[in-house]
């Protein structure tokens, strides 16, 4: 029998139990998974970075912490934690991003906003030009990134990439390093952010980085929102440097309501719903690492603790 | 040398002759493009199904009549047009609409009106469903329908097609025949209209086929507005059976500007933008179909005047 201490939020707790009992009996493993274990008895944790669990040193047994999201700065830095960290990797996770990124990023290359504000009966046909004739940029190529610039790719956009390490993927110019980062932006007509948040990353997207995208580009933001300066984006925003941004993470969530984010008529707000984990989905995910862990074979998604993703 | 008359609105004279000319000579053709010519010294036309040439009879010795745009219920039941007819399939054309269909099913699909209304600094996180939990139903399998129903498939949506004949399209249910219609309706909670318009499609969409769709049922028209009764569309939008369409055709273009269409809340009108021909694209179709009349190969995208299209 092994031991699974489910340590996130009680609120989650019914729409993830059914889903990940029945991934670990399709997968062959005998689990009690449960929100109480004597933390000496628990072979595994299942976790969100903000959950009840902060001091990891007494689950000394424990083969694997399985965080339930993606993002895993709130976490990668306990320095209680010394279990092997593996972030979520969802497959329905990853759909939802793409579905949002190419909603979001055709609505601005076709100007769907000034449509829907033009429904005043005058008829003024303006063919928007074609995905082939656009330029987007995606701005870190992992699991959501790498997703995003293919389909973005298959869609006939002139997609270029950039990361931290060097990736290859069919119909995207792929760029890599920070001295290559001004010939991401420069080429940015849409900027989408998809870069995990670490000290290398956190405001990257400022007033220097800002002023190397072409004038009007837009900014697509599912990424996290330390990735941006927002007060240089607001001014970049203010002279029309910046047409609009669409931004669905912010460093404070909920995003306050006083924030000039909401107001602005160049920003809409979108509240951390590109996309989420789904139980549904991420389960199988759960129970493929548990039974690596318990049989010694290679963790999925380990992070990477100098990284810090 | 081969004279090619160009018989469209004049206004479109300055975008579209020097693609034609290039196109013409990249594929080896002498030609004498022009506006006049004497119908007997006429080899093909480059038509607009409302162009200024409307009795086809005096020019015996054309081999080709090439219309401009993909729809060609203007011209297919002119009796004096006797010359092989084409349709223009163009691959401008074509990732247009896919563009416009794409962006306006995510847009429904992920309630992105919803959103830029609710810009109030109220954070509502409510995670939209996947698009492998969404029904799509296309109506035309043609060039631009089977495009779209592939794109739509490649974002995971649950794809049903329709069409007069019977389509194979990987990852597509495909139906076909008017006794399949209601299934195709009863699954699609996004509709989208991508048939031609003929005796057999003219006003497909009226209230038996409206009330087969499930409530609150969306509908997308990129294709031809005579597809749908007005009326009872929009009785179908008051009781809420319908909740929103989109439509970029119409009976009467430009929609008149007191047409109901503009000021209903549970309508976007877009001014059938979803796609023009692009001359940079359509020119090499062109000047392929003119090649291949030249030396009685086999036309490309020969209209049936039986089927209409």
């Amino acid at each position: 029998m092994i031991r699974v201490l489910f340590a996130a939020d009680d609120a989650i707790w019914p729409e993830w139990s059914s889903p990940l009992r029945d991934a670990f009996a399709a997968r062959g493993l005998e689990v009690d998974l449960n929100r109480h274990h004597r933390p000496e008895d628990v072979d595994a944790i299942v976790c969100a970075p903000n959950g009840p669990v902060q001091d990891f040193r007494p689950y000394d047994r424990a083969r694997l912490v399985q965080t339930l999201w993606a993002g895993v700065e709130g976490i990668v830095g306990n320095e209680t934690l010394a279990q092997p960290l593996a972030r979520m990797v969802d497959p329905g996770l990853t759909e939802g991003m793409v579905e949002y990124v190419i909603a979001h990023v055709l609505r601005h290359h076709l100007g769907i906003d000034r449509i829907l504000r033009s429904q005043d009966g005058h008829w003024n046909p303006t063919v928007p030009p074609l995905a082939r004739d656009r330029k987007v940029t995606v701005l870190g190529l992992g699991a959501l990134g790498a997703a995003s610039a293919v389909q973005l790719a298959a869609l006939r956009f002139k997609v270029t990439g950039w990361s931290a390490s060097q990736k290859d993927i069919a119909g995207v110019s792929c760029l890599s390093g920070p001295e290559t980062l001004k010939d991401a932006l420069r080429s940015a007509e849409i900027l989408v952010l998809l870069l995990p948040l670490t000290s290398e990353t956190e405001g990257l997207i400022d007033a220097a980085a800002l002023g190397h995208l072409p004038t009007g580009a837009v900014i697509i933001n599912p990424g996290r929102g330390g990735l941006i300066v927002d007060a240089d984006l607001l001014a970049a925003l203010e002279t029309g440097a910046v047409r609009h941004a669409t931004l669905d993470t912010f460093r404070v969530e909920p995003l306050p309501h006083d924030h000039p984010f909401w107001s602005h008529p160049g920003v809409t707000v979108t509240p951390h719903i590109a996309s989420a984990t789904r139980p549904e989905t991420a389960a199988a995910v759960v129970a493929e690492n548990l039974a690596r862990a318990m049989t010694d074979k290679p963790i999925l998604h380990l992070v990477d603790r100098t990284r810090g993703y």
